[in-house]
């Protein structure tokens, strides 16, 4: 039987700060036939999120940290290309927690979903209608509750997550602001994706730059950031504000953990609430979501701008990009 | 008609950090009798409350500062000694917006509430019955929704509305474990109030005292203090804890801002709820509350220890107290 050739990265070494080259190493495996109860999948396109670098600390999280030596942990799509396994067929389109990695052998019971490539770009389902767009949609609509005519206030709008909330609430009838870091994006913001202003935090002035864009304050604070974006979004609220507390893309890369917001106070004077959340924790209600995202996304309204690297040896410097603020809408390898 | 002597406690500056005597003025005033509407009232009670600090300064919050010159705002229980007012008849007791001050006159229709006498003293309408106990009461059911056999930390355990909290979330079949200063305090918890442990935050070593009085983690944090016992409860929560913030009393005298806790990055990983609120929001639900603490209140399971200062003129001093750590439940002045 046949046998394939996989490009692994593995985790060499947990980072400090900031994750690097020295961090990853790249191998060579053989994959061998399946196994009874088992699939083989030639990947196709792997995501890459700003949580894989919590995943390499060794610290207690919502899932276990990565192990030293292991294939580095992310989800991809793929194609299966041999199966011994009841409910997938060669040529099935899949969801697969793989790893990074360009061939995946697994039993079919470990995450595997078969998609349905007719739905739109089998890349939506690393995006608008996976994890991502999973997370945005629970994130706002669940715990951020906007109201029509509400201001929902959201950073990191230019990323994966920000610019599908940033929609989802414009599609819910409110006031829609982003932060993003540099004219363009924030020109992107407001011209493609339709939010009413956009904030450039890399501009002087913060706080007036958020009080001007938020004239009525804001109802919702949707945080991919933590940091000092939060705090300025705190000093900005309403009464009743609802803080959507989802990732803290400003402190992966931190040795030291960063203060909290000084006006944490304005909690309790504003009756606010900050929640977190984990997308895995609506599974069961997916199939609610992937539908109504889907049929958004078919129409038109909601867009979802993709930004692929290219091969699976550009690992390091496409995950690089994640924190460098270097980059638009959902990133993904292109294997 | 009569005329009665008010003494009256006014705000004569703004404090800077810690409140003292120079920042209050005792004046005498006459209080002449009532125009048609009118009620004067014979204060016998007056409640001193943390919050009283916040109003002192010149901030926006959820109610307007006190001004200078005014008689410092507080809550009060007296009897009405001359009326000309509908709904009032001379005997009647009544909650009132009264103030610091031993005579107040004022229109029946700005917060008056008669009382009932027979309900139990009528102290307890500034305390387990009044503010203080709807306080504990909607913050702990509403937002820290305890369920029977979980964890309920709370700070500031031997004050006014901890100690209520406590025994609340004890009635509520909760393991319940109260912080305090000083074994004094927390042996009266243990002891007095049946709360199953108590942790001294003055003596060293909190966060191994918080990690071993609440083995199983914490579910419901109820926090009256904020700073660094926030930090270390949030260090201990289980998934999906409620954070129930509820004033933040090492604060109110800061003249800097304190940085927030420096493990907000939790709320995300552990799905963490932290949400602010004020009594005064759940009025139209007060008649749901009031009997359900009253029967509490009479049948024994819910002690509220009272502590009095004696005389009008002891303001000062006694208001020191609220934050010196050196009182036990609710401190008012008895008129």
């Amino acid at each position: 039987m046949e046998t394939r050739q996989s490009t692994q990265w593995l985790l060499k070494r947990r980072p400090e700060g900031e994750a690097g080259p020295d961090d990853f190493e790249r191998v060579e495996v053989e994959v061998g036939p399946p196994a009874e109860g088992e699939v083989v999948i030639e990947m196709k396109y792997i995501s890459l999120d700003p949580a894989m670098r919590g995943w390499m600390d060794d610290r207690p999280s919502y899932v276990p940290p990565i192990e030293l030596g292991a294939v580095i942990r992310a989800v991809g799509v793929g194609q299966v290309v041999a199966s011994k396994a009841k409910r997938f067929d060669v040529g099935d389109w899949v969801v697969a927690p793989s790893g990074i990695q360009s061939v995946y052998k697994t039993r079919e019971r470990s995450g595997l979903r078969r998609i349905d490539p007719d739905l739109g770009p089998v890349t939506w389902h690393l995006g608008v209608l996976g994890m991502t767009g999973l997370t945005a949609y629970f994130g706002l609509f669940d715990i951020g509750e906007p109201s029509e005519g509400e201001t929902v206030l959201v950073s990191g709008a230019a990323g994966a997550v920000g610019s599908i909330v940033g929609q989802l609430a414009r599609i819910a009838g409110c006031r829609v602001v982003g932060i993003a870091g540099g004219p363009d994006k924030c020109q992107h913001l407001v011209d493609d994706l339709g939010f009413d202003a956009a904030v450039d935090y890399k501009a002087p002035g913060l706080h007036k730059a958020i009080k001007a864009a938020c004239p009525d304050g804001i109802d919702v604070y949707f945080d991919n950031v933590g940091g000092g974006i939060l705090e300025a979004a705190i000093s900005r609220t309403n009464d009743f504000a609802r803080i959507v507390a989802c990732g803290a893309i400003s402190s992966y890369n931190a040795t030291e953990p960063p203060p909290g917001p000084r006006n944490l106070g304005l909690v309790v004077a504003r009756r606010l609430k900050l929640q977190g959340f984990i997308v895995m924790d609506y599974a069961e209600r997916y199939g609610e979501a992937v539908p109504r995202l889907a049929q958004w996304a078919r129409d038109g309204s909601l867009a979802s701008r993709e930004t692929f690297a290219q091969g699976i040896d550009s690992f390091p410097d496409a995950f690089a990009k994640l924190f460098s603020g270097d980059k638009m809408g959902k990133l993904m390898i292109e294997v």
